[in-house]
């Protein structure tokens, strides 16, 4: 390994690899506790460099952990004291927004918020967008095919990535950084790239596509009283509004009565005796005529029967207020500590019928289990956080079961939007069969025949 | 091979087999004229038969050209003597929409015209479309990839389809079959069998997403007089629009001068002495005010000084006059007889610099050579039909290599929607690198070891 380092140190120059404490002192999960026990953290500055540090690695049968913004939720940037961390720190090149192309090229270190606030400065959007933005690299983004608050209208992080510069194990460039939408010459490599979580290459810059910045938004929430009619809704409003919808983000009234209904964390904007509430937003192009076509929709969906009750913002602090009801991440930890988190997907019409079987199974073995549920219903995907007052990995363990066990008898998924990492591995099973866990083993033995990229992550 | 052939009548019935004159009195191409050159037709019904017919193939070395529609148009779906062909056309089934998830699950030998009725009688969308609507199979349409006419609004048909069952080439059959929009467990194998012209799996059944079926369409053409004004109407109108634009077709003043202006073909719906026109259109949710809207963009676009002239569609008959121009095939042929065409993708800013470049290239060569250019400008995708008054190889391959140097220089693509089959596999290499070539072999290689899978395809 010294001699090792000492060609990293060669190559990369003094400030491209740390060791010892500066090692230890770094974290490799969140929230950041520091603790890193991977023997070296290289910070190469481009991508012939990852190239280089990728053919000795190769060479040497060393693995690597590549390392973004490190607010991945599954473990997947994890190291243990044999692995080199490869760090993309440095690597925050951006050239000049493309306009009239509207496309912008990066290198994979770049903050997501970076790239938000240059596409806006030219009057552009890039439409992913999460809450750990700040940090978050577009690197770690493609590596884990991120979703977010924008799925519903734009899709998710695959769906906004034209080209991608890829490293594979054995220190191979793939360059596919063509900037166009349609490109049918062959296989498109950058999907292998894409959620991949780093364990079939390092990907080190990106051709990403930008929006149109929109003109307006509406916001709304209303409150219904049976599963089917909020089904219904998301069908009625995306048709009304031509396709414009760009949020629609369900609350189950457990989650409102907790959270809510007391009226200590928020001001409830609508009674709590619901069964539904429905946080509604539309993007568009005309400030004042937007506004009339989303109140006109909203009453036309109440004269339905749809709506037991509705309220649209009418400012700016009253749309954040109804965001802060839904992204209350801090009022869920308070009210369910310990909490257990999921994060799944499943065909809309089981939703209701699955949540319900989840908190059969959970109060049968806990009678005080408490869970909540909400989510980005509008892409298939809900959340469950709930508590047993235990974190015990036997009982975390046996929740899991009951949650997944449940999920694939619906033949949903054990993972929307976070990846699989290292502490989803072991239920991947409830969601992929195994010829395709097979397959998975056969592209990354042909990409990393010496398995050094992110071992043991996924499969 | 007869025993091999004894054994498929054994395994699929004496309707599930064609030999002799049953084989050689079909096509392989487009357009069709017999000829099919292959062994024997094989007809499986279903995912399981597939998957026994190849595992016998696997076991023989048998080479497999799955057939779809045949309405490809880079000879793709070509046999050889020595090949045995797969035809999906006995696997039509599709099960009942999902209104409430919004997606339907089908066999790959469903058109895709049978989808849109489906869809439609359901209320709802399926948006992908193009010309050989009644005749190309999902199963085709998802192993080209096809995009066709609604890439701006929806993406091309990787982006509509949800989960693939396909089959590798020793039988195994990976059942990828979520109905959902996020599902990050593992690779997306899917994605192997989108675009990769049946080299890597055969693609027997999909889940395709659905959209809202939109309620109002908006159309208009419009005359431009320089090409940097029709990038900046292209950004001008997605905005305004709220991103409901739905079409935006660049016609070449070439374009228009050749097909419209002489008025035997068409009413010229303006005057012929603009360098630029573009078929514009929207759809949305309301239909009152998305005419509004849409007059009013186009208003503020002209008070920009944007348009040099415009005319709305004020009927059905007059927008289908609009598009008739823009898909007038059968007038390209007439007049540039006998014509040679590309479908080629490059970053918006450089298109004209591009064709001009071509143009010159080729006048070069040829004083007499005449081309036209149009396209899906919104994707970045243009087509350039021209004529030499030679189809001599030679002649062809000259003209190829003026078209695709040009390309390579820009850093565009070859291939925008049709693929790369037999037809354009010489010129891979002006749109991909020798690493992403060779990559491309790895994966056929780990898939389909023995290249029994449509060889000589792509790679």
């Amino acid at each position: 390994m010294d001699a090792l380092i000492e060609q990293f140190r060669s190559i990369l120059g003094p400030s491209g690899i740390l060791t010892g404490t500066d090692v230890s002192s770094r974290s490799d999960s969140w929230p950041p506790m520091g603790g890193c026990q991977a023997r070296a953290i290289v910070r190469p500055s481009g991508t012939a460099e990852v190239s280089e540090v990728l053919r000795l690695c190769h060479a040497a049968g060393q693995t690597v952990v590549t390392h973004g913004g490190l607010t991945g939720l599954v473990g997947g940037a994890r190291a243990g004291p044999d692995d080199l961390v490869l760090s993309l720190e440095r690597m925050r090149g951006m050239e000049a927004v493309d306009r009239v192309n509207r496309t912008v090229v990066v290198q994979a270190g770049v903050a997501l918020q970076t790239v938000h606030e240059a596409a806006e400065e030219a009057g552009l959007l890039f439409p992913l967008d999460l809450g750990a933005r700040g940090s978050a690299t577009i690197g770690g983004n493609i590596s884990t095919n991120a979703g977010g608050n924008s799925v519903i209208r734009y899709g998710m992080t695959r769906e906004q990535v034209l080209g991608v510069e890829a490293v594979l194990a054995d220190g191979t460039v793939i360059s596919s950084m063509k900037d166009v939408i349609k490109n049918n010459t062959g296989y498109d490599l950058k999907q292998l790239f894409i959620g991949s979580e780093g364990t079939l290459g390092v990907v080190t810059r990106a051709v990403l596509r930008l929006r149109p910045l929109p003109r307006s938004r509406n916001t709304a929430l209303v409150a219904l009283d049976d599963f089917s009619k909020v089904a219904e809704l998301l069908q009625f409003m995306d048709s009304a509004l031509g396709g414009t919808l760009s949020a629609f983000e369900v609350l189950w009234n457990s989650f409102y009565h907790l959270i809510v209904a007391d009226g200590k964390r928020h001001t409830p904007p609508l009674g709590s005796t619901h069964a539904f509430y429905v946080l509604l937003e539309s993007t568009g192009g005309e400030e004042e005529n937007d506004t009339l076509r989303f109140g006109r929709a909203l009453e036309e969906a109440f004269e339905q029967g749809l709506l037991a009750d509705a309220v649209i913002a009418q400012s700016t602090q009253q749309r954040n207020d109804l965001w802060a009801i839904r992204d209350d991440v801090e009022g869920m930890v308070k009210k369910l500590y310990p909490p257990i988190t999921f994060d799944i997907s499943l065909g809309i019409p089981l939703m209701d019928q699955y949540v319900h079987e989840v908190h059969v199974g959970l109060t049968a073995l806990w009678p005080s289990a408490r869970m909540i549920t909400f989510g980005h219903l509008g892409d298939g995907n809900i959340h469950l956080v709930l508590t047993i007052g235990s974190l015990d990995p036997n009982d975390v363990h046996s929740v899991e079961e009951i949650v997944y066990q449940a999920l694939g008898r619906h033949g949903g998924v054990i993972s929307a939007e976070h990846g699989i990492g290292l502490d989803k591995r072991a239920y991947l099973g409830h969601s992929r069969s195994p010829e395709e866990i097979a397959l998975m083993k056969t592209l990354k033995q042909a990409l990393d025949p010496k398995n050094i990229l992110n071992p043991g992550k996924i499969i």
